[in-house]
């Protein structure tokens, strides 16, 4: 049984009792959300020491973290030390996007260094496995992509993204379609390709109903990939864009059907004054699924900044109803992310969830209430163990130190000392 | 004669031919706009090395960066090299904060480093002179504050902070309403324990019109600060904000009769969902003068990340029609930033106020434009020249190698590589 069916039938199941409690939300709340569709919960069935994670209404938005080796850089003890870092910092889930190494053993490796729930992108694999042996990418069979997602869902991963929006239908029509940044999407361009070459409709698509059985068998979250999702400003909102929002949107609805939980990708590089509109026609367009972001990016001129560029347009996609945001690392758009680039891809991701939880649940407000209040008291002590990066505070607070019980900033020209004294008197 | 009278005889002055052709607009729709006092031009009559620059209405959202010495950390040159790299990445102004050494040695030396506009908070002197003399700041005398301003404007300062808005009657105020983060504008709290003291009304409140024949005689742009912004998130909206801010309104109205420039400065602290209502309330209260915001910060509780929540803030602001960000540095709340927390915070705060621009100028747009087009071919050199850090783009390119001429994320596996050599057959 899956989450969703469970709901159905108006089971509570113990996932939703845990969610519930750590959210202090109502699990009857829940339960209608999930059954709706409106919310997911992300907890493979033989994953065992996951602790689940639901993405959607009513429930915090969350951040997600991709890690993973890639062709030119493969380093296991990293990318786990990233998995953790990640989890540290805030992240909720990880995607383990490895293609270079052995890559089953780094996604076994991974999935037991943290308790969050995991993320793949299966393809990835099947197309990294032809390029091992020698073969182009578009030599993939289809059975090959199958067995690359029956693998990694029988491996216990919580949710996958599928590029099954990738039709026959619109890769014709990209040919015809002019776009600055032609496809940015690895998965979605893998497909692109084999269709283009082939001639052929993209499995996934084809044999929808056959990903569905798969996915229920585990109870995967099918996480629909955007493979047209704009690569630059310029090619937010267009046509191919919004044709595959739309398929993801008819696939979302045959998935509850079926008792499949999915959610749905979105960009990517959006103008900044366009992000409301892009997040209200994706629930328009698929049902209130919930929404994964990449991004949005809201400038495209300040590589090594992206994790801000991230943030800016993470935060408006939330506030407008974005459910789930995939962090952007410094290192987007120039190579795979150091540890510290995950650090800091998590943090600012976190903040700007952060912003937008703070305003929907008490609990999230209390930590900036009792923040502001420790400010108020030149209590140190307080705002330490109030600081989300611990690390950074002593860093900054050390290297500029002070003889007052202010900071350096204004020492005994501190307002809230003054103020403090006079209005004591 | 200032920019504002000028404008109101229907004159198109130099400055703002210059402003004009800089920004890429009218000069006519410029001179309406400055002598409606919906945009301000910063140029001091004396400081004849400065290229004017314009912030409100139909130009460019611009930034500012907060420099100076403070008691705790003289360091002269560090704080010229700080206003150097705060221009060089992109702050459109300095305003120079020192409270430490010789002051106004420093603020010529400052001045003269670079050709942006300069602006300073003329009361923090005066406060620190009284330091210095071993004497409470609350010995001011009102002759101590006039001359400290008028000092100053002699200097050629292109704008000023004055908080004029701390009156006797909202200071009474304060006494009896609760905040949590009682008053953090450090000249707005001089004053406010000043008038506590003495049970005098604010000499800037109190003789207003000396204040405008002095700004008048050099063309100096009143900010009028916000003594009352919030410190923390539960005191945003509070009635004491709202009270100053509608006191300033009455003053940017006085000034204009008296064809003195004026902005407003605001918050500070807001949460995220009541940035635009801030915004809207400010431009009505105000009849639509320069709004110059501080962040705002969307949370408290990332200490050593208060850039990133404060771009989340400005781009928000600036989305709704704030027209001036005043960046905030990683240091904010913990300490004098360095020279590196300079780079960043300004960095961040131009990434916001770019994101914002680009949907309004087309000039702005084309860099984006321009940066996604040689994404979407690869070309690694035109995305350098293209970079707004280009020394942080080679750094990441660098440590993080590939063989490929894609990059280390994905290789060989690189989407666009892929899909540009499917279209190309």
């Amino acid at each position: 049984m899956t989450q969703m069916e469970d709901a159905k039938k108006g089971v509570i199941t113990e996932e939703m009792k845990f969610i519930a409690e750590r959210e202090g939300i109502k699990a009857e709340e829940l339960r209608k959300n999930v059954a709706k569709g409106y919310t997911v919960i992300f907890r493979n069935l033989v994953h065992d020491w996951v602790k689940p994670v639901a993405v959607g209404r009513g429930v915090r938005v969350k951040i997600n973290a991709n890690i993973g080796t890639s062709r030119d850089i493969v380093d296991v003890e990293e990318e786990i030390e990233k998995a953790k870092i990640a989890v540290k910092y805030g992240a909720d889930t990880i995607m383990d996007l490895s293609t270079g190494g052995d890559i089953d053993a780094i996604r076994k490796r991974i999935m037991k260094s943290v308790d969050v729930p995991i993320g793949t992108v299966p393809i990835y694999q099947a197309a990294e496995e032809m390029l091992i042996k020698g073969k182009a990418i578009i030599e993939m069979s289809e059975d090959d992509m199958w067995n690359a997602v029956e693998k990694h869902f029988k491996d216990g991963i919580d949710y996958a993204t599928i590029h099954v929006g990738v039709t026959k239908e619109v890769v014709e029509k990209m040919k015809r379609t002019k776009r600055i940044v032609g496809m940015v999407s690895r998965g979605g361009t893998f497909l692109a390709a084999w269709i283009l070459h082939w001639e052929k409709e993209n499995p996934f698509y084809k044999d929808y109903d056959y990903l569905l059985e798969l996915a229920k068998e585990y109870d995967v979250v099918l996480s629909l990939g955007d493979g047209l999702r704009p690569g630059g400003l310029p090619d937010a909102g267009d046509e191919l864009q919004m044709s595959e929002l739309y398929t993801l949107g008819r696939l979302v609805r045959r998935a509850r059907e079926f008792g499949v939980q999915t959610m749905v990708e979105g960009p990517g590089h959006v103008p900044i004054d366009q992000i409301p509109m892009q997040i209200k026609i994706a629930k328009v367009a698929t049902d209130n699924a919930p929404f994964y972001v990449l991004g949005p990016l809201v400038t495209d001129i300040f590589p090594g900044y992206d994790h801000i560029a991230g943030a800016i347009g993470g935060a408006i996609a939330a506030l407008n109803g974005a459910d789930f945001l995939c962090y952007v690392t410094p290192a987007e758009h120039l190579g795979l992310p150091t540890k510290e680039h995950v650090r800091l891809g998590v943090i600012a991701t976190k903040l700007a969830a952060h912003a937008v939880n703070l305003t929907r649940f008490e609990e999230e407000y209390q930590k900036d209430y009792l923040m502001a209040l420790a400010r108020g008291r030149l209590d140190w002590e307080r705002q330490f163990e109030l600081a989300m990066d611990k690390e950074r505070f002593l860093e900054i607070r050390e290297t500029r130190p002070t003889s007052t019980e202010a900071c350096s900033m204004c020492g005994d020209l501190c307002a809230i000392k003054l103020i403090n004294n006079m209005l004591k008197r």
